[in-house]
């Protein structure tokens, strides 16, 4: 079935192969990451569109010597199983398995970590420097970035810094148009314009031509560049490419699924020392009709699915079970939007991801996909809300560290009412250690003007949300976690919360413990399991990290010789820590014992799986109250 | 003297002008900016390039009714003193006095809050859609950028984002080509390729007669727009132009020194609707000839000056005084860079601020401007880390806000060995509110694997900075202050230091004072007056925020009921915290009183000031000692 994947080992293997060998090869390693994915769920459609290119590059590129930087990682899958990952990639993002991103330990085919968007091409410049300046000049380094991240600021800054530098690299633009939704932007049009200019493709053929018949009589391949940029410069003036504009010499597009054309193309380009992009486009999904067809649905199949008709085998039951956050947050939203019409939506390019589809559909006008821009999110919701809307910006929690600068000195220093929804909150599972919510609370708590709540249940985000949009709340902040919650009857009716202020959930004598977020729920069922180990559990939701209810802790920390904490983010510095701090500020005589996330980043697994590793399921909390309680 | 100017309480006064008074207003402005600054120092070439520009936009411009967004907001002392803040003027960055920077809360004609650079188009394209979403579609809205700031990650997702929802703004892009050092990167190439190609020009020229011509003969602007457009596409393919391949309508260049061609210029595009950028041409520090000379030492004047000659009038005194931190750290780095060829240096258009231009001329092939670009510079760090160097990255404390995603995702989760020299850590006086290094510690503290480093002075900067690059010492941050430190002889042998290790600095009974970084010092002079009133104050220079002082503190922290720390970031998360969370997790009985900054935005004003108002000048902590002994 595998007959030349079988025997590829690592990429020296694959280059034994005769070049007519490959468009096999590639149908093989398209059937293995299919055939794969279908049983152990992963990110589906982006390696799809990247076979051809992949196999090319093994092909052509000297790795791990030349190094090779994927950005955001997703489409790595074919890298990874023809670097001598084939027989462990059916632990692709299982617990103790190999990541579902290129990871610097994991082996050193994996030049660059990523996960996160838009880091390729600086990562990338930074080793071709370290190259030159090593003298290592026979070294390629190719960086592989999809359309979708090119609309990260930091993508540009990188660009425009490869100029002044002249670095041997080479950018590999993939350009599917779309990355988990739909890329949008001035930029995603310019790409589909510059891939569809008859006049610009006519005069790039003619330079390919050019190209091609010089190379035929011998000559290198210097002399045709000067004459490309010749025969530009008398037809047009120089700038009119943007990339050229920049600096970086400009090759395509070409066709991404036509393996050994792509192949000559990088044997060429290898050959052009200095700063080259090459166009690629690629269809995300490619091979497999049902994701060819829905390709944000496809971005990531989270379950397992029939290999022939793309039929997605949910294991359904019959018991109705609770909403997703996501979900409760996208339906709620449209819910406040209808009664409220300063209320807008705003999502760097996560709208499935967040639901805010949901608003979307119903009011285009008033949602915005910002692209994947999460600085430029932030400071657009401020431009909002400076004119008077209320603006619900929308962004995983791992990405909002992209955004940190911007919530302090674009919405807290000016007290402006945005509405930061931190989906993804907490440890999210399969995605590992890049993709983690758990910095939020830390990274926030010491930020004046802002509310930070986190919800324990559907109804509570409600409830918050609810809140956030009254008038003058100023900066407010909801974190919520990924998956499912814990309420089948959500859709109860909203009321307003006072802020700061907590609610118990449970008396008991022995002990207190106060939680924030959803590991709520599972401390409320320890408490009541150690009541029949005659063991009286106290319960608070606290509800926000900021600001604390200082009242209900003045009353209940003195109660107590021992509290605990519990939250779904780190301990350094998170909620428990500001307990800590009040208690010792206040000179409150209590232990408190904080449990979160430890000061190390935690790989992937299931969410039950990793919480449990960290002490934060039921028996990890369980025993954490008996054992201070023995003491 | 200021015949003009001293009628223009509001910009309602400005409009009462002839447009030929025009140029007389821009000179009497310009003369009142720099007579001002010659005795209070300030900004200084930003708004001199931008007075034609300023006052052409007020005349023009309906403002606060329609919004100026102006980036950074160096350049806004024009702006200030046009809108009623003349008078008020000669307390600009003082404190209690006027901000340095366009400040919501100061003056409804300051629309947006700014001092980081980049977030303008954001802000605007905001404001853009929220006019439009009210109906407001009669009100402009105008972003002031300049090119420097253009090469921020934020104005190109701004950008790209304007494009697809095609607000009505003006983005006026201010190109001097100096930001605080010179603009480097493909971008600015790009803007001299576009500024001074004839071809382009001629063409630029004709539609702009056709313009005029058009004008004269009395139909709309709508109509010329087309025909721009399509004479555009005769000639040339549509990417033409950067930015109008990303959808937005280019104009310009234009000379910014013509205030009556400006007033023209903006009142035909005040007609146009729809995203369009107009390109000037300015000077920075325009008509003050020591400015124009020497721009990057003219950005901001630090010392009063002789407003005929440009001699600044610097207090010589004949005791010799200790070093800037920053010069001490550019020094360093060169002697540590002679010794070690796997050190480079990495600066996001700081080079001089950072005092890395020491460096960089002596060893150009080894230091990198990236340009405003802080999330690309540490990528780029962990790039050339990854491959073997040691890269010494070197940002502004609160400008590191930007790249905090990138510390976690690319330095930190890799254990990559990048130096992050945090400089203007603590407050930085005059700039205020939106430049205090405040947060540093708080927010990097949660993030495994960093080493977090703050010197209480010169020769502790330099042991930290010759520690930092020793072999495999992983990520490792060094925070230090604006401004001198207190070691007139600083340029000691220096040393490795013991990672996470204190000093102790005086011995006492009565009570301790852990410190971190530059206060170390002031607790010093502290503990030696209080020992004179017979009180025993220990004094610990912690060195290190993270990993900290565990055996130490077990040792020290049971001796006192009482133990303060300070440190010159928030207290909310920061290093007092640690400590807290420390003593309270190993449950040692102590009290622990952590002064440092408040849980509210510090404003400006001298840092003597600012420390005294937080509590945290001599006075201040003795009091503070004090009062916890009474207690």
């Amino acid at each position: 079935m595998y007959e030349l994947l079988n025997k590829i080992d690592s990429p020296a293997d694959l280059k034994r192969l005769d070049i007519e060998q490959l468009p096999q090869l590639c149908d093989e390693l398209r059937h293995f990451i299919i055939e794969s994915l279908s049983h152990n769920p992963g990110h589906f459609g982006a390696s799809l569109g990247v076979v051809e290119l992949t196999v090319a590059l093994h092909y052509v590129f000297n790795t791990p010597y030349d190094k090779l930087v994927w950005d955001v990682g997703h489409q790595a899958y074919g890298h990874k199983i023809l670097t001598g990952r084939r027989d462990r990639f059916e632990t692709n993002r299982k617990y103790h398995g190999i990541s579902g991103f290129p990871n610097i330990f994991e082996s050193e085919y994996d030049a660059f970590g990523v996960g996160h968007s838009s880091t390729s091409i600086s990562a990338a410049l930074g080793m071709a420097m370290a190259s030159r300046l090593s003298g290592e000049t026979d070294r390629d380094i190719v960086a592989v970035i999809g359309d979708g991240s090119m609309t990260g600021g930091e993508a540009f800054e990188a660009i425009n810094n490869m100029a002044s530098t002249n670095p041997n690299m080479l950018v590999i633009l993939n350009d599917n148009n779309i990355a988990i939704d739909k890329v949008t932007g001035g930029l995603s049009q310019y790409l589909l314009d510059i891939s569809t200019s008859k006049t610009y493709n006519k005069l790039r053929s003619r330079i390919w031509e050019v190209l091609d018949k010089s190379k035929a009589a011998g000559r290198g391949p210097k002399n045709f560049i000067v004459k490309l940029k010749n025969s530009l410069k008398n037809l047009i003036i120089r700038q009119t490419n943007m990339f050229e504009g920049l600096n970086v010499r400009y090759f395509g597009p070409a066709d991404g699924h036509d393996v050994i054309y792509l192949v000559k193309i990088l044997q060429d380009l290898k050959k052009i020392k200095g700063p080259k992009m090459l166009h690629v486009i690629t269809v995300k999904g490619k091979g497999f009709k049902a994701a060819e067809e829905n390709q944000t649905a496809w971005h990531a199949v989270g379950k397992s699915f029939d290999i022939e008709t793309g039929e997605v085998l949910d294991k359904k039951t019959d018991a109705p079970c609770p909403p997703r956050f996501q979900d409760v947050f996208g339906h709620t939203l449209l819910e406040l939007a209808r009664q409220n019409e300063k209320i807008l939506g705003i999502t760097p390019a996560m709208a499935s991801g967040c639901s805010l589809n949901i608003m979307m559909e119903a009011m285009p006008e008033r949602t915005f996909d910002v692209g994947i821009a999460e600085q430029h999110a932030v400071t657009f919701a401020a431009g909002l809300a400076v004119s008077g809307y209320i603006p619900f910006c929308n962004i995983y929690s791992t990405f909002a560290q992209r955004a940190f600068d911007q919530v302090i000195h674009d919405v807290a220093l000016q007290r402006l009412n945005v509405v930061l929804c931190f989906d993804r909150a907490g440890l999210v599972g399969a995605d590992g250690a890049t993709h983690h919510g758990v910095f939020d609370i830390a990274m926030l708590r010491p930020v004046p003007n802002l509310t930070i709540a986190s919800p324990m249940d559907e109804v509570e985000l409600r409830n918050m949300m609810y809140t956030a949009q009254q008038p003058d709340m100023g900066p407010f902040v909801i974190r919520y976690p990924r998956g499912r919650g814990s309420v089948v009857d959500w859709r109860q009716p909203m009321k307003a919360l006072a802020i700061g202020k907590s609610r118990q959930l449970c008396s008991g004598a022995d002990i207190a413990v106060l939680t924030l977020g959803p590991l709520g729920v599972t401390v409320q069922s320890v408490a009541q399991s150690l009541a029949a180990e005659n063991i009286g559990v106290a319960v608070y939701d606290m509800r926000f990290a900021k600001p604390l209810d200082e009242d209900m802790l003045r009353s209940v920390l003195p109660q107590y010789p021992t509290v605990i904490t519990v939250e779904d983010g780190v301990v350094a510095g998170g909620f428990g820590s500001a307990v800590e701090q009040f208690a010792n500020d206040k000179g409150i005589a209590v232990r408190v014992v904080t449990l979160g996330l430890p000061d190390r980043f935690v790989e992937h697994g299931s969410p039950e799986e990793l919480y449990a590793e960290c002490g934060l399921d039921f028996n990890g909390i369980a025993n954490a109250i008996r054992s201070v309680l023995k003491k």
